[in-house]
């Protein structure tokens, strides 16, 4: 199959078990190649663990004290659990602490890169200040004083900043929260009283409330899970993305690749995994320095790759080809052709030691929360991940030698895919049609009709819904409607396999109107080609930008985000991430699809504040579909209703 | 049956389930008078959860991604969840993220007499400072100036330096656990990287760690489980404790009285319930002050009772009596004598509300976290606390009228129990007989066998065990032996229901050698009587009061925690608290009982490091026993064992 031709059929049908669990064909290959090597993958144990516990999912099982286990019979009794809570409660203190778990997670993302970037300030590490008009641009809104000092100096403010609003012990809210919504959904949210102050505060408050005999009404929960989709949204997205782009560079328009097909048979292979471009922007570095030392070996260079949002990363500033998203970890080492997969933190499976341990393959952990006991830890720190980056490509190629042909089977297929498309970059190409008011040509081809409206696409793969089957399809029905579709993280790297993100996915999915455009903002934006029609915003982090770009446009036309004619999705969410940032989205205003079904039916009236009465309050919903055409259909509903609300 | 009998025929064997679910008399009449009114109690609701999930009574259940729920087999298959975590792995996450619950409930309490005590400072709130001699106390260990400055000026720096620790955004340690904790457990915490720098920072890194695809060694999980540990001792506990006491007055002796024959059949009844006392103290205040506006709706006065650590902290610093403990919180209500319950924060069940409306009783919530949909919500805050807590005492009068004299029912049980043994009490009685060396009497006992030992029993009621059997029986056949108890929590207040905490208890229960010693020390401290041989030290936040009465005798023997002859245990543990502070307790190195069984057994890894590996990280560990007699035997082997590695 040619990279063209992934690009449009990716739909392989078939009987065996393996061949309806994914969608890419570079993984049913491998799928079967596991078989036949007996290596047992995440589809195999999900098969083991059917059928799943009803009450938890249904999110009616309660373990949060040791009265417990409790749960709640939907059709029956008991009702109640030992201390009284009904399944509205349960249901809505384990929503708020598994958002708690996907806040803190990308707060603690974001925090480990301010620890970065304040050793970097201080010259104690081996980073410098890539993002020159990032120091800029972020100064500017947090109100640091930037004229005639140097990047340095500002970041140092920016640094101290950050660190304020982790140690905020004041009723104001975050800092960053305020310099980047926009006011209109500020004052809404201190209508309702869910602004943040303080990340770490609000995570310890949320853990206390949600603990036994404490808070007893789930719609005082449920507005403390919104408070905690803020506290990701801009302590984790926003912050996160900030400082990483001050550290590593504003990621711009770049050619790449996706799919295991990237991978090489004559070279070394490393695998970059997780989420922390500290540790996947220096082994790039390190990869290409010791080039020679992987010829020495009988290698003919050494072939980087990245799975997930480390994989996001280096795609967006490096160019890096993606192998594969979260349910391709494992298939690339079942290829028996990598040599060295090295994570960080976040959505690496603790399977893929024993994985690896089928091949030749090491797995290098680098971080002190996410360790392996079967893996090698080298643990990177800002003023030695230049010595431990080295340290890990040299044991990669010293590991070439261990490759066992026998075992190699690379499937063919690799797809071009583009990345970097940073609100900063779409900006800059739309500036080529208009310098002074750049984002007038897409609001006047959204008004025109050609663009119907936008939808950004994010999130996971989950077990438990076909790889990137529901992405794919919903994605094509949105796109041949005329809808402007950016993405990120793991969904981004499902749609980058089959050709919605190169110039030649305009012609092959874009409606007549949308593919116009493209065209147009292609030609003039100098790339000799269309935009592609699915925009590679970049990692999970990078959800910001999405918030950013909504922000703009909301501020350009003069109304709330909640007005715009546009819809959110995560198609095959898995991590507790996902839900927080999905709260984060409705919270902004933005009507949210969730592809797989969140543990919260066993609450009529959590489902029902989710689904329906928070649109009240903040003007955004999540809605939940499993057929992705359905799905699709509903966001254009949606966007129709906003743009007759708006007049267009 | 008459306050002395209660004191000592405890054992209320009988037929019917209602019996079995208490050994106190008084909780056994009105669980009959329950099933009369047909009111349904936690007792009912348990019943109808059994069978509980085995699969997460072994922990083996894990929710935090949504490809789960995951279950592990622990006899067969499945042997990992999705991800490929395995038992081990999802035991010691989910413990983990029980004690950051534990831990996050703990310093947010902290947090908030912080927040009081920083408003006082300030001159904006309805609060005094009344432990002058805890401010200078605190201040010393902590290095702030004291000389010729004023308390404000002192408590200033005490709150700066709290705020400074819930924002330390260094590698140093919280300063408030190296200035409280020996300096030998500081060094071995260090030695094992466990640590905490900041209890907000701390948290969130440990639902970062516990998210899906992060740490998969079990080892790592369970050293950040000891190091949250040290959040919940230093952060909650310490901070906590120090805070109140500076608020309130250090704690000294009281006279009071337990159980639920302490309602008043003729007087306006109000129960305080939760555990802050910056409610509880409040309505004590009001309730003096409006005593005349009940009589003048036909009551005699005001009577105010206590359950849980709300009734823990006004009986030890007002000596306001207590209903009863976790499991009475419902019986209180069902003495239909109720006017009026005030909760604020933790432990308090939301069915009261339901078992409420059975009756005229009215329930109050008081802080914006803990709120339950039927119940008055009056939000108290430091420059309101005046006025809310008169309008509550007034909702309580003014709801005298509406009580149903024919279903009033008080049981005629109430036992006379003394409180306020703060570790200043304690040093101050024993100053009678040394007033330089006051720890020497005691540790001169020690060593002349007088005293066997010291027990810490601390902790809830549990429903999955009979009401106060456990820690009744285990705490007879410890005093029986002479070993000296000081307990905390509900565990206290179980325990002052049965006459182990008035002076005649020390002729019901010590052994010779301690009765003696008991004796000595109160005819000494001119108390006029024995010391009571259990001695009440307070609500489950001042478990801190029982780590400074060991940090002093370490000290003043010169050895370690762990070599003193002193065991702790929570006989009947519910909430994530009890299993954070017996954390804290284990890395303290004290020998830690749990008479209920945690989470853990479907990890043969994580039970064995709990209960045998850690010792020889710590000193400490933790075993599980449910028959009380046994438990007691092993405290009294282990003490025994350190008697003899002390050569005494």
């Amino acid at each position: 199959m040619s990279e063209q031709n992934i690009g449009q059929s990716y739909y392989a049908e078939g009987i065996s078990a393996n061949d309806e669990r994914s969608i890419d064909p570079a993984v049913i290959e491998i799928l079967h190649k596991a078989e036949k090597d007996n290596v047992q993958t995440a589809h195999d144990r999900y098969a083991e663990q059917l059928p799943q516990c009803g009450f938890g999912d249904l999110g009616v099982c309660c373990r949060n004290c040791l009265q417990g286990p409790c749960r709640i019979n939907p059709f029956g009794s008991p009702r109640e659990g030992v201390c009284g809570a009904n399944a509205d409660l349960i249901v809505a203190r384990n929503l708020l602490r598994t958002i708690v778990g996907g806040s803190a997670s990308q707060s603690d993302h974001s925090y480990i890169a301010l620890q970065c970037l304040d050793e970097t300030v201080n010259g104690e590490s081996n980073y410098d200040i890539r993002g020159n008009a990032k120091v800029i641009s972020v100064a500017t809104k947090l109100g640091i004083a930037t004229e005639g000092r140097s990047d340095n100096e500002i970041a140092a403010d920016i640094v101290a900043a950050a660190y304020a609003d982790f140690g905020n012990h004041s009723s104001k809210p975050m800092r960053w929260l305020t310099a980047t919504a926009p006011q209109e959904r500020v004052d809404k949210w201190a209508e309702l009283g869910i602004l943040p102050t303080n990340p770490d505060r609000e995570i310890r408050t949320a853990m206390h409330q949600t603990s036994m005999g404490v808070d007893g009404s789930p719609i005082n929960l449920l507005l403390s899970s919104l408070k905690m989709g803020l506290v990701d949204g801009y302590a984790g997205l926003q912050m996160g993305t900030d400082i990483q782009d001050i550290l590593f560079g504003i990621p711009a328009p770049v050619k790449s690749a996706a799919n295991l097909g990237v991978l090489s048979s004559d070279k070394v292979n490393i695998i970059v995994h997780g989420h922390m471009p500290e540790v996947s922007e220096k082994i790039v570095e390190w990869a290409k320095k010791l080039e020679e030392e992987a010829k020495a070996v009988g290698a003919t260079g050494i072939q980087l790759a990245g799975v997930c949002c480390s994989g996001n990363e280096v795609l967006m500033r490096q160019g890096v080809p993606m192998a594969g998203n979260y349910l391709s970890q494992e298939m690339a080492i079942i290829t028996g052709a990598v040599e060295l997969m090295v994570v960080d933190i976040q959505c690496f499976m603790p399977s893929i030691t024993k994985v690896a341990s089928c091949y030749h393959t090491k797995v290098v952990t680098t971080v002190p929360i996410g360790q392996l006991p079967e893996a090698e830890y080298i643990p990177f720190t800002p003023d030695t991940a230049d010595a431990k980056a080295a340290e890990i490509v040299r044991m990669a190629i010293a590991n070439f030698a261990h490759r066992d042909p026998r075992k190699v089977q690379i499937p063919d297929y690799r797809c071009e895919a583009w990345g970097g498309f940073s609100v900063e970059a779409i900006v800059g190409a739309l500036s080529a049609l208009d310098a002074e008011k750049p984002l007038k040509p897409l609001v006047d081809n959204i008004i025109a009709g050609n663009v119907f409206g936008a939808v950004g696409v994010v999130g996971c793969n989950n077990v438990k819904v076909r790889q990137d089957f529901q992405t794919v399809e919903m994605i094509k029905h949105l796109l041949a409607n005329n809808v402007l579709v950016v993405a990120t993280g793991c969904t981004a790297q499902a749609l980058s396999k089959y050709g919605f993100m190169n110039p030649d996915g305009a012609a092959a999915y874009a409606g007549d109107g949308l593919k116009a455009v493209l065209t147009a903002v292609g030609e003039a934006a100098g790339l000799g080609a269309p935009l592609p029609p699915v925009l590679h915003m970049g990692s999970c982090v990078d959800n910001s930008r999405i918030g950013d770009l909504l922000g703009a446009l909301a501020g350009y036309l003069g109304v709330s985000i909640a007005d715009l004619p546009v819809a959110a999705s995560a198609p095959e969410l898995q991590h507790e991430k996902a839900v927080s940032i999905g709260t984060w989205a409705v919270a902004l205003g933005v009507l949210t699809h969730c592809g797989v079904v969140p543990p919260i039916l066993g609450s009529p009236l959590v489902t029902k504040v989710l689904t329906d009465d928070v649109e009240g309050l903040v003007g955004g919903k999540f809605f939940v579909e499993l057929d992705p055409i359905k799905a699709a259909d509903t966001m254009l509903e949606h966007i129709a209703a906003k743009r007759k609300a708006l007049g267009i």
